[in-house]
């Protein structure tokens, strides 16, 4: 339950991670109010994305605590900043952990999402003034993504939220925040598959699974799965996955089994898990001449990629994907209006809702592989 | 000077590599007449590149020996073998060290010059039925690339040779038998240079150097050239080096500088030296959101490259580039034109003619950074 202490600064319940891998711990924090150019947020559902988790382990990342993550998220506008004339009280916004200020020169090219300015903060800390709005009995609290939605409000650059319809539910298109545009937009945008084509995903999770989907739509002929969750085989159907395949159940290379089912190797390969070893057997896996690899997952571990140089002289190509490639902030809105067209789904990525208080079990399925998405519901939904 | 001992087998001239990095040996070698599909041409001119060098030192690579190097060739049809209606005798040809069959899936599509039947060929043996054609003493010589133009004579895959127009001097030309071509082709076909544009160029050799000539043709406003050897300086504005960068000369990592020079890194940066820890400085010089990072080095060491992931996921490209995505028959012969109709240098990328007895030197000036292209004449041109 939130309480406005003063016209400016708030208390809220948020989810404080305190420590690597430690437990969330639902603490009141004040949150100061948006500063310029920045709106506050009543967060009206989060869902847990595999980056969260993977920093809150920082195993292969600098430990920034005390901290609160999330970084997928729909919310309410509940105040704006001075300046601030994109946004209104009320406004239904999905928050971006990567934003688009569009004046940069990435902004203004047609061919970037890197802003330079609001784009992917990693220390913690806002964009404009490298300090926090979150404290803690005085104690500033890190940012993560400069969103932080596990908490009952939040406060993030103007740059770094999109107005949505307010016909879209809330708690389902919070997925498009981060996950499931993510795959959209690696398949379409920065793949672009072909139609007839080869696909194979290593790493079935919603990222992974989203990329199927976007594959189905191209009419990708061929869409093989690879995870070592066996699980994932039945689940996968339902977004277009036509061939499973368990590295566990072959005696041979997983590249080696792609390479004989489809004549040569994939056309388009996607690393999905977080493991820069995969992206090597990603390569592997793709055609002589034309193979594309495209790698979207957060290491957890090593972060280094190896190739032998052969792989890409033989005409194969490795590329990057960072939130699909999308322009969050100019092509969100259209991924909504597909959702509500019934272009694309979102629903059947939703394996379990939470309430806030029991956010530690959405780290907890997902750690387990047990869940796609956790959306978990903030009290006093659309008040 | 060749002798014909009969109609099938004929003996000549040809520079034998005995061993790893020992200097070559003219001998009398015997070869054999064109199998069927195969034409055996008399080398008019060859000149030395990079990775014949690369391979007969064979530090990266398997040593097999006694092989004739040579890949970079011209000639003239001497004889064709059963069931070639391509080639007639006095035909002028291009020599292909990866060829096109024509019918293969990669040859077929629209997308790859990797043919399935006549690619690059690394056992040292011809395609066909895993043979040579050379034997000196009764020892068989292993074939580079197919080519092995080294030689008075060599016999070649009939698909491993193009016809072109014989007004074309074959002096000149053979360059576009693979440095040449791999430079404008990795510039305007794999790369696809746009106008406007800010290239860096790590290696100013002759592929190095027709990268530079296609990025002008294409109106790079700035394309930098890097290299260690001062002399690059100079001749590298004549190819159209803007700026160029000798990395002794600067006390901070050559990416810094030309990040700081392109304002956040080139659209496009290629890999000429042959050197995979250039390929991951070439990828750091490249701008987030868009930068292409194209590779085109044979590697003289370490074969492995390595990669910061966040490189990649920040929204660059790696891209491999096999004499710069021509298909090898089909395209060749329209670049020999342009040469034809002054569009294209080549000329000026000749440092050094040589006759085939001193062979040597060539691979000493190439060694010790002094020439671009020596092209050795074989003897009895255009008999």
């Amino acid at each position: 339950m939130s309480s406005v202490k003063d016209p400016r600064v708030i208390t809220c319940k948020a989810a404080i991670a305190w420590g690597p891998g430690e437990p969330l711990v639902l603490e009141e924090v004040e949150l100061d109010p948006p500063h310029p150019m920045e709106i506050r947020i009543k967060v009206v559902c989060t869902s847990l994305c595999r980056s969260d988790i993977t920093q809150w382990e920082s195993k292969a990342h600098a430990p920034l605590f005390p901290r609160i993550f999330g970084h997928e998220a729909s919310g309410i506008v509940e105040s704006t900043g001075e300046g601030v004339t994109e946004f209104m009280e009320g406004d239904h916004v999905l928050t971006l952990f990567t934003g688009e200020c569009r004046t940069c020169k990435h902004c203004i090219s047609g061919k970037s999402n890197m802003c330079q300015v609001l784009g992917l903060e990693r220390k913690g800390l806002m964009h404009s003034d490298q300090k926090t709005r979150f404290s803690i009995r005085g104690k500033p609290i890190y940012h993560y993504c400069a969103v932080s939605s596990f908490s009952e409000y939040t406060v993030v650059h103007s740059g770094c939220a999109v107005k949505i319809s307010s016909t879209a539910p809330l708690e389902k298109i919070c997925l498009l925040s981060c996950g499931v545009a993510a795959g959209l937009g690696a398949a379409w945008k920065v793949a672009d598959i072909s139609e007839g084509s080869n696909v194979v995903i290593f790493g079935l999770g919603t990222v992974g699974l989203s990329i199927a989907q976007g594959a189905k739509v191209r009419g990708a002929s061929r869409i093989i799965g690879v995870d070592i969750n066996p699980e994932k085989q039945e689940k996968g159907k339902a977004f277009g996955i036509t061939d499973f395949i368990n590295p566990d159940d072959y005696n041979e290379p997983v590249s080696q089994v792609i390479k004989r089912i489809t004549d040569g190797g994939a056309d388009y390969s996607f690393e999905c898990v977080g493991d820069t070893s995969m992206i090597t057997t990603a390569l592997q896996s793709c055609s002589d001449g034309w193979g594309l690899t495209v790698t979207l997952g957060v290491p957890k571990v090593k972060p280094e990629v190896t190739a032998h140089y052969g792989l890409l002289l033989s005409g194969r190509t490795l590329k990057g994907s960072l939130f699909g490639g999308w322009k969050p902030k100019s092509d969100l809105p259209s991924l909504v209006d597909m959702y509500l067209k019934k272009e694309i789904q979102i629903d059947q990525f939703i394996t379990h809702n939470l309430q806030f208080e029991d956010i530690n079990k959405a780290f907890d399925l997902m750690r387990q592989g047990k869940c796609l998405r956790c959306v978990i519901h903030m009290p006093q939904q659309y008040s």
